[in-house]
Formats: structure tokens, sequence, C-alpha cells
């Protein structure tokens, strides 16, 4: 009977898995020369645990199920919730400030599509406990840091930030009421994806008139460099709560950011928990969806039940990132399994039954040994089987393995030479 | 709102994940020594996919759910049948022996107890596509060398190892019929959890009389050393169906496996697809749970639709191996994240302008730099704090900084040097 893998899932072979470990091995080694720690949760939480973050809209893209306990359970559609339950359980007993990562896997019940799948990698760097523009300016470096650790600059990937707090006094200059602001946010949020029309239409249903619609459609079509903060307030139209993105921006170039990022007060990343800087991180070609994305979430261990607590942090998915990769030709070309450190080939009967000590010794003094499994004494195939996964050694054990001596040849020099079973770990390392 | 994790699952702060990645990394490392290759599969898959292996009776042990599509999925428990479909799906283009593994995350729907939880790691060991002893010896081979890597020698577990066709073959001569093989099968795997009086009971309910009860259960009571397999077919009065065992009795000499293999007719692995060896690791005191078993089934890819393959592997959950190196002392104490080239700290205020350079440059080059968060002059707890991560210079920034001088303190020997800021990352690496 044969079933298939489930639909937007994926099968990870050996090509693939190699592919996917060159990713997870950035993210992890960058992660971790910024001083982040690696943390994870279950892969399965209270489905409650996703309601109180994201409302009970959440439910219907959740794969949900009940255990034998009649409890309602949820396999993790991202981390943020997982982390906001385990900072908010020890939240007084933790070190601050609080640098964790973490490169979980995800699902999401939702339509497979380019740059979408059901289950997915996502790397998540998070900051907490500490005020202030350096942790927003120590997450965005740690991003950028992983896309140039891939070749990945900032000619090709931009860091587009925005501000809540800085958007929400436009809004209100433009004469939203308060109580139209998650409308006018929700707005802001679909109008990529809207018809300059529909946009006025919807705009104008929010009380504004034609000049504010104007100006409205304009704060979200230009962007500002860092350094520019000048200029964003002059556009903007705003004089005050203007002092964090100052800070922040004066904290980014510090860093050394100043050329991934570009304020783009278009950015709102939905209605969810952020309370200050938000960014995405997106292809300059504008083609693909937005490789990650993050903020300040002042407020979010609170709504756990913990203390509050300043934090700021992102996710980054594996698939755009692969995506991006592939098309721009930067995943190496051999990413396969490490290569050998010696390929055991045995030519005479007496050398089959060498073969398993000397292949066993070897691994034991921890090198990497394969042996050949073909029932044949064509030397030079073997040979050529050696080269071909990438053996630094081939070790040839003939009659001569019964008096306790192997040939051993250098697949780098062609060099070949007699060496004693009982040195050849010596002889190789 | 405070909302727990999951009955039955974990959640790995630093330390914990710290540990958890001492026994991934080993897991990867060894098998990548052994030549086998990474794979993985979804976190989920069509229910039927279990079904097709173990029947109805496994539902109740699946956290299962239906997607939108009303298709009936179910969160992995195991790996083997992700595997099963993998190979099949392409069994004619993979190039033989196929040697993969992996260290998924699986999860069971079971009443968590020590040893057991509803979210564990396992790692896998497979080998399809090579007949005879070599594979079945290098899977034990590799399951042994990994706990050698931990510093578990083979005084404190041994692998003890039966095989089907010889089960059979004694269960036969007891006199047991062809139609209560199954049965006679179920009460050996049982066995150990049963009152002697109830086993005799069941024995006899087989249609054994009062001597070949006595002479099953002497079969599965009595272990064997690997070279005594002469032995074995003595007290088991058997004459045939020994040579496949006698190959890997040889086989498992040649690896240098004899100390840490014993014969125990006793294992079974339960009634699943296993065809000819089963093996499972237990530690001699005899009190845990099996550390983890495998065998041989080579009618499994046929099963999942594919060609006829030979195939031997193994699973070894995380939980029962994390409580034996705890109870045994053999992790090491400091597990934790790896410590810091540079630790920065600015120590006025032209120091604190120049930090996030100085820290961004470093982290550019590969080193792994952290910088003080506190708002505090005090040198003397901050080179505490430097010293306490593990670093291995402290960088002080003072008004030197806007000359471009840093003060660069070896934290090893306590030297301390002037180094010009562009030249810290050189002095460091």
């Amino acid at each position: 009977m044969k079933i298939k893998g489930p639909k937007g899932t994926r099968d990870f072979y050996p090509d693939e898995m190699a592919r996917r470990r060159y990713l997870h091995d950035a993210w992890r080694r960058v992660s971790e020369r910024h001083g982040f720690d690696e943390v994870d949760g279950p892969i399965f939480e209270m489905l409650d645990l996703y309601r109180v973050k994201s409302g009970d809209g959440i439910v219907s893209e959740l794969f949900h199920f009940t255990d034998r306990g009649d409890r309602e359970l949820a396999i993790r559609p991202e981390f943020t919730p997982t982390l906001a339950r385990m900072v908010a359980a020890k939240a007084n007993a933790l070190p601050k400030p609080v640098k964790w990562f973490c490169t979980p896997n995800l699902c999401r019940a939702e339509r497979p599509q380019r740059g979408r799948l059901r289950e997915f990698d996502q790397w998540n760097i998070d900051m907490l406990g500490l005020d202030g523009p350096i942790a927003d300016a120590e997450v965005i470096a740690v991003a950028c840091d992983l896309l140039s650790e891939l070749g990945v600059g900032p000619e090709r990937v931009k860091v587009k930030l925005s501000h809540r707090e800085v958007v929400r006094q436009v809004l209100t200059s433009l004469g939203v009421p308060e109580d139209q602001m998650n409308a006018a946010f929700t707005l802001l949020d679909a109008k990529a994806k809207l018809p300059p029309e529909v946009f006025t239409e919807k705009a104008k249903a929010l009380g504004l008139g034609d000049e504010q619609v104007q100006r409205f459609d304009a704060m979200c079509s230009q962007t500002y460099d860092v350094g520019q903060i000048d200029a964003l307030r002059e556009a903007a139209g705003i004089d005050d709560a203007l002092d964090d993105l100052v800070a922040i921006d004066k904290t980014l170039a510090g860093f050394g950011l100043a050329e991934w990022c570009v304020y783009d007060l278009g950015i709102v990343r939905g209605l969810a928990y952020y309370t200050g800087t938000v960014f995405e991180l997106h292809v300059t070609t504008g083609k693909e969806r937005a490789l990650g994305g993050g903020g300040r979430y002042d407020k979010l261990i609170e709504l756990f039940g913990g203390p509050a607590m300043p934090g700021v942090g992102f996710g980054m998915g594996d698939v755009v990132l692969t995506n991006l990769l592939e098309d721009e030709g930067l995943l190496p070309d051999s990413l396969t399994t490490p290569n050998p450190d010696a390929y055991v080939i045995a030519v005479t009967d007496a050398g089959d039954t060498a073969l398993p000590g000397v292949v066993s010794a070897l691994r034991r003094t921890k090198l990497h040994a394969r042996l050949n499994y073909k029932a044949t004494r064509k030397v030079g195939k073997l040979l050529k089987d050696a080269e071909n996964c990438g053996a630094r050694y081939a070790i040839l054990l003939d009659d001569e393995a019964a008096n306790g001596n192997a040939s051993v040849k250098d697949l780098g020099t062609g060099d070949q030479q007699t060496v004693a079973i009982d040195q050849l770990a010596d002889h190789i390392a």
C-alpha cells in the first residue's frame, strides 16, 4: 500500500537534509556569537495558549486535537506563546537580559503556496528585560549578520522598520479617532494588497477628508534611510513621539546597520502584540514574501501572567530564505555528508576477515570510516568508489592483513605505503 | 492568564537545552563517522500510514486530527513508517546500501511515567538494501559506539540479542502449532511482567505439556555470550535455522562487539514487522526500561508499496538515556552556551558611543562577543561579569575610544594592554 506524505510538508532525503542543516548551523552559529542561548519547548501546547495571544480566530489556522483527558491541544504555529509562557513561569529567576534563540519546526493549517508550507522551520531571536534601543538594534543586527553569513548583503535585502507609536501619532494628527485606530492599522496592513481606489474608499470611511487620505497614502509610500529622521518627522507632520525612534536611529548607526535598514511606516505586522518598533526583512526586488519580521512587545509577558517586562524579537522562516538562496545561487554546491577519513576495501578473503576490526577500530578513535559492501575484487573500481565519496585515504586489505599490515593510499597525493594495522588510526589522524 | 505546558512534555531552558544538544551532537557525530546520512520527514503523517504498519489498535496511542479537507492526520509516534514511505517512494534511485540516521521528536498519547513522556527525541539508525550479517553488526556497532562516546561501557549496558526465526524453530520443536505462533510470541513478550504461575498457565493453553513449559521457560531465562552459539544450540534443542545467527555471531566478534552483546531468546520486540535479529539495549542493573531496540525488517518496504528490500535498524530515545547519564554522573558539569571570545565594557560616555561598533565588528569577523548592559561604571564588578561568563578577553572602552584605542585584558593571564580598535579582531583571533 503506497501512502504519500501529507500535503504542504517535506521529506528531507540526505541532499535536502544537508541543505536544511546548513541553514540550521548558520542560525545557531550566528545566534551564539551574538550571545544568545538556545531554548525549545513542546511541539504542541494547550490550545488556550494561542487563544490568549490571538483570540478565537486563530483556531481555524491550527492543527488542533484533544487528548484522552479531553484537553484541547494544538501543534505550535509559532514559538512566541511558548516563549512567553516559559519566561512568565520563571521571570524572576532568569538572568537579565534574557537572550534566547531557537529553531523550532512549526505547523499552520493553511493552503500551501510558494513561500508557505504547512510545516516549516523558523529561527526565533528574543531579548527580554532590557529597556532602550540597544535591544532593538542587537536583534536587528543578528538578523543582518545571519544574512551576511549566507552571502546575502544589504543590496539584496532590507530591514523595513516602523514604529507603532509613531504611526499612531501620525494617524491621530490626520484625524483618525481613537475608536477607529485599530481599523486604521488594519487598513495600513492590507494596503499593499488593495487597489488604490479601495484604499481611498476605506480611508474615507475612517472619517478622513481627501487631503488626509493623500497624506495617509504618502506616509506609507515613502521610505527614509537611517540618519534621515528629520525628513521623516517633517513628512509625517508630527513633532513628538519620535524620541524613541531618534535613539534607535543612533543605535542602528552605531551597530553598523545603516545600510541594512530603511524606515517604512507602511510596515504594520498585523494587529498583534507589538508596542514599539516593528520590522520586516524584504528582498529588494520585492517579489517574495517577507523573509522574517518582528518588533517590540513590552506587554507580552504580562499577557501570559508574568511580570511587566520589555521585550523585542523576530522570527525568520526557512522556506522563503531557502528560495532566496537557491534563486541567487548562494547554496554551496556540495552540501552532502562529511567526507570520510578512510574508505576500507577488502581485496582478498583474508582482507574480508580483517575488515570489520579495521573499520571499527578507526571509528572508535573518532575517525569517519566507510567500507566497501560490494562483492567484487576489482580494486580500480573500488578505489573509484573511495574517491567518489571524498575519502582522504583508501585502506586496502589483502593477504598481508593476516600479518597485521594494510596498504594505505593517500587519495589526494596518490602515494601508497604499507602501514601496520594497529598504526592506521595514528597514520590517518 | 497563566497557562501551563502540556502534561508529559518538557520546556528546554538554556541549561536543559544544552544537555539536549550534547546528546544530539553525539548522535550526529557518531552516526556520521559510521557513514550514515541524515534524513528527516514531516512531524505529522496521514493516519493510515500508521494503520498500515500497526493496525487500528495504534490509533488510540496517537495524537490525531483532521485538516480542513477532512484528511486524517497524526503526529508521528515513531520514524519507521516515514522512513519506509520515503525509501519505497525512491527505492530504485537511492544508492545502496541506504544508510540513514535521524533524530526526530516523536509524540505518543500515553500516560507519562519515569522513562516515558508524551514528547521525546529518538535517534534512528537504518541500513537497507544489504543482505547478510554486516548490516546487523554495523547497526549494533553504531549503538555501542554512541554509548562509549557518552562514557557508558559494556559493563553498564548490554545488547540483548535474539532472532525471530530461531525462536520460531524452538517453539515449533516444543510443539507450538503454527496457528498458535503469534500467541506464543505474545506470551514471550509479556513474560517479564507475568507471575510465573500465570506464565505456566498461559503456556499450557498453547498446548504445551509440563516438560515443554519448563523448556520454554528455560529458553528465555538463560543468556549466552558471543562465541557460545554451540551452547545456545544445545539448550534450544534445535539443529537448523542457526546459520544466520552463526554468521552474525562471527561478524559481531569481528566488529569487536563480543563484550557488548549477549543472546537472550526472551527478547521479542512485540509482534511487529521484524523478520530476523531483534535486540534491545538494557542497563545491566535491569532497573530501567530498554534504552533502545531494533532488528531486521526484510518485509517492511514491500508493506509500504516498495520493492523487496532487506533492512535493519533501531531507535534510541532520549529520556531513558538521559536518566542513565544523570544517575551515573556522566553528563558534563558545565554544559552551557559557548564561552565568549570577548566581553566588551564601556566605562565612560565615549566608551558607550564606541561600544556598538566594537561589538558588531568583532561579531562580523565571526568572534563571539558579549557586552555589558548594566548602567554602572564599576569596572571591578563588570570584569567579574566577564569572568563569570567565561570570556577569554575583556575589552574596556574609556575616553581613549574616541582616539581609536581600547584596553584589552586577557582574563586567563590577567595581562592588560592597549590595542587599536581596528586591530581588536586580529589581536583576539
